[in-house]
């Protein structure tokens, strides 16, 4: 078992999220993860730092490539363009294996308080990553906090989109960043 | 000292507040505040569920007339005078004395990040409950989602506008959460 294991991140992604569904998140403990997908402990804490990181693993480097997706866009871009190209430039993560397992990831999050506030941070997070990179291209505070903002309205309502219907997560984040800009044109002068 | 203490909730939060900041959140017990207080731990325990509270009371009360000042925005008015009108709902709850704790309580958050991410869950549940209620006025989903974000944004402004130079809340909030239209406004379009 201490022999390299190909597929053992996605044995034990695959393991935790059966045992997470079977018997509860809270009553599962990494040492039954492991045994259900025929590993050790030891190489899942190769992996993951916890039960949880099964779960939002992957959400600094995810904030990172939002990060430099707005900063590479091209020079003159506005805010929201920036916005679309980091969503653009994260839609590499978001592959079939990744939408198989996100319905059950979903359902898991759902029926636990903690795990739901961990997933409200995770976007609280992306928010913050998204205003410092717009300020960073010299984008006004204002401007720079409403342009994030709707970016992860438009990243929240992409993934919903893409786990229904699957589709290439770049052009889904594209729509419905549209959508939501339309939507905040649509709302009235606040007097 | 079981006697009724009608300041027992103002000089609690204020022996907190130096406590956390003379010696930190994590490190100060609810006896020791009590005691600084003059008081007991069931005094403490009647007006707090524990230290935590302290900082963030409140928040389901506040939530709540932010829900129901956008049910009762006039008929026609569309969803961001709804939102604005849940702001001057609110500004009853920010006095002069909440305004003296302002800087400490902001301070000893900043301090620590499970408190930081408290605040940051707060603003989360106050932008769900405007949309909920937004939702209920009949406004499309996603509209709703917009303008109560862009509320949480006016919200944020507003109070750290008022924390430094004081006023009337509802009036600093009226003026944030037009600015925040703006510059949602001056975004380009998406494409």
């Amino acid at each position: 078992m201490g022999r390299w294991e190909p597929d053992a991140r996605e044995r034990l992604v695959r393991a935790a999220l059966d045992l997470f569904g079977e018997q509860g998140y809270e009553n599962t403990a990494v040492a039954q993860i492991a045994e259900r997908a025929g590993l050790t402990k030891s190489t899942f804490f190769r992996h993951f730092r916890d039960k949880r990181e099964v779960l939002f693993g992957g959400q600094d480097e995810l904030a990172e490539v939002l990060t430099t997706g707005i900063a590479e866009a091209p020079e003159g871009a506005g805010p929201l363009a920036a916005v679309g190209a980091a969503l653009v430039a994260v839609s590499a993560w978001f592959t079939d294996a990744q939408r198989a397992y996100g319905p059950q990831r979903q359902a898991v999050i759902a029926g636990n308080d903690e795990l739901r506030e961990r997933a409200a941070l995770k976007m609280v997070g992306f928010a913050v990553a998204m205003t410092d990179a717009l300020k960073r291209r010299g984008v006004a505070e204002l401007e720079a906090a409403v342009a994030a903002e709707l970016g992860v309205l438009a990243f929240q309502r992409g993934y919903d989109a893409w786990l229904e219907a699957g589709g290439d997560f770049g052009e889904i984040t594209r729509r419905t960043l549209r959508d939501v800009r339309e939507a905040a044109s649509s709302l009235e002068g606040a007097e």
